[in-house]
């Protein structure tokens, strides 16, 4: 037994800014790999009033290293909510007009269960010990806290990337609770690329011996180091090669010439540099370790004999799928097949391909057409739904 | 002062199993940084016989982590040369009519000085000490090479990815030198993202505590796991999205289901991991941040006021300029851009661009059109140089 003094995880781990639902011994959840989970807790965020007839309810999921804090200043770093662009007071998600659930991941670190969460078998942080959880346990789970809140319906489930494939799990688990859905830039499974450069940045987690098997907590030590090679090279996959080339190019950092060393002599050197350092600060190692692995089993189509139209077979969800030109972590060929199993299904559906050079991170910023298109689908389905006309 | 026993470098850094020439206190190296390198070595192969007239030597030029060893089995793992579809007796660069020159680059670790070599200065190996060294310090030492090896003019200087940034360098500091070049799969600077890539990579280096600031051969360490990390990451993009999900898609590796664990579940981990272990037992990791950096530092066009079309202007030298259309690490558009500079230069020039899903290491793999076009190539600029015909 390690008597060091504990390293605490993040404050919002166990004593989060947030709404919270804790699911006890009643509630179980059993997990894709089988195990039942519990008790467990989830983190939430709301915005604006559930109408009378619990008809306007929106859940935005959120990506890989997202949070609940969609629309409101983060409690880690006081930077505005991640999708402010999109939801807020008059934007295409009103918050004057639906109300808004945004729930942390099942696996975070930001108040919901995951590895840095204490295990209530030991009193200690789970660590590996926590299951593994697939992108269905996530939305099993922000199943429950709709129970829990008593929305048997939702309006509409927005997404983007990670957060995308859980619009989609919702579709396929729930079609009867999801009037509408909107996947942004995502896939229906994770390629063979995909993967690839998640084990990347497991195995750089891994690597470091701060990270102590995972113990790190135990042991009050932090892989921050290979947690930075991580987000580094995940970052990269976030923009475009065009983007980088417009925004960084070949800038040196700061200098008139190169220094002929390993310094951050190019902005894109510094750039990444900052971008793995701040990260680490944020998110817990162990829950980058859960999510990009529930990425890598997201595989909807294997779910159903191995044809994604069977997961939207006879569906009567709203959908509209949203990708971005430039953006080659889930390229718009992989919307391209979930349009056509929808299409295949019998589904309805739209289909938007933003031109843009921003690559996939596209999703993330203000951008009119963007927010066109998730405006106008909302105000469609509003009318369709019966909600009272802005 | 460290007494450690010290873990030796890889026999081939101080007792290479190739050609090696030194060049003396009176031959000094005086690098882009304008450090005067000296004495230094260049560990080098040949194949086949220099003719009377010596107008028939072709240099290869090699790749990040390549070496001297192009069409003979390689002294540290037995594996056959590098380019044995492209360099041997009867093909198209034919060992039977060329003669073969490949030479370690500086800053290697197969014989060439590199920072793995041992400094004169204090006895002990390079490591940070070594200075940098770019594109044209590795082609003016090459220059040396030829200048001993009695060669005033090169046939051909043939090379992929930052072998194919030598051939550029090549023609331009040298045109007189250079009968005919062939740059293959590569670009004329290195962009945002590829620098991006090679700095997670050197990071993954650095961060690994037995990286010892780059004092591991003295300390008897070695940042195996962190250069693994680098080497995982860069064979993704060595590799195309089409032709990892060809290869492996989401293909389980030697079991029915998930383990819902950090374990090699699918194939490409499993691989990753391999190509990223077989590599640090070849590979020196100073190394790799030296030559990666020399890439980083690669931009032939600012060396001529910002337009490449003055690197080649009036050049006499006839090109071969190749690409691969899913390489999306030097993609067409670099090659391209390379071809226009030529044209704009007056440079004799033609462009193959080759239909493969394979990416970058596309050019490493016996393709029948790569290999027709050098073979129709060198066969050509052959019958222009007076060599006599097959």
């Amino acid at each position: 037994m390690n008597m060091m003094p504990s390293r605490t995880a993040n404050r919002e781990v166990e004593a989060p800014s947030s709404l919270v639902v804790e699911f006890g011994r009643d509630r179980p959840l059993v997990t894709d790999a089988g195990v039942e989970l519990s008790p467990f807790c989830i983190a939430y965020q709301t915005y604006g009033r559930l109408n009378a007839e619990r008809s306007n309810a929106i859940l935005v999921c959120h990506a890989l290293t997202g949070d609940q804090h969609v629309a409101n200043a983060n409690p880690l770093t006081g930077k505005p909510g991640w999708w402010t662009s999109l939801v807020g007071p008059g934007k295409p998600v009103d918050t004057d007009r639906f109300f808004v659930i945004c729930s942390n991941v099942l696996g975070g670190c930001m108040g919901t269960t995951g590895p840095a969460s204490r295990d209530p078998a030991t009193g200690r942080p789970y660590a590996l010990d926590m299951p593994m959880v697939t992108i269905r346990d996530m939305v099993n789970a922000q199943a429950m806290l709709m129970d829990h809140l008593g929305i048997a319906t939702l309006f509409c489930v927005v997404g983007g990337s990670m957060g995308g494939m859980q619009v989609l799990q919702w579709a396929a688990s729930y079609p009867a609770r999801v009037f509408s859905a909107m996947p942004v830039a995502t896939a229906a499974r994770h390629s063979s690329q995909n993967i690839a450069f998640h084990e990347v940045g497991r195995q750089a987690v891994m690597a470091d011996p701060d990270w102590c098997k995972g113990r790190y907590l135990d042991e009050g030590r932090h892989p921050g180091k290979g947690l930075a090679v991580a987000r580094m090279a995940a970052h990269i996959t976030y923009l475009s090669e065009q983007a980088l080339q417009r925004k960084f190019g070949r800038k040196l950092q700061e200098r008139a010439a190169p220094t002929f060393s390993f310094d951050a002599d190019f902005q894109i050197e510094n750039y990444l540099r900052h971008q793995g350092l701040s990260f680490v600060d944020r998110f817990d190692a162990n829950s980058y370790l859960y999510v990009t692995r529930a990425c890598d089993y997201f595989d909807l189509a294997a779910d159903h004999g191995g044809q994604l139209a069977l997961a939207f077979k006879g569906s009567k969800t709203r959908f509209c799928v949203v990708s971005f030109s430039s953006d080659w972590l889930y390229p718009t060929s992989a919307s391209r097949a979930i349009v056509h199993a929808l299409n295949a299904g019998g589904a309805p559906v739209s289909f938007v391909d933003i031109e843009t050079d921003r690559g996939h991170d596209a999703f993330l910023i203000d951008d009119p057409e963007f927010n066109a298109t998730a405006r106008g689908f909302l105000e469609g389905c509003a009318r369709m739904r019966g909600l009272p006309q802005e």
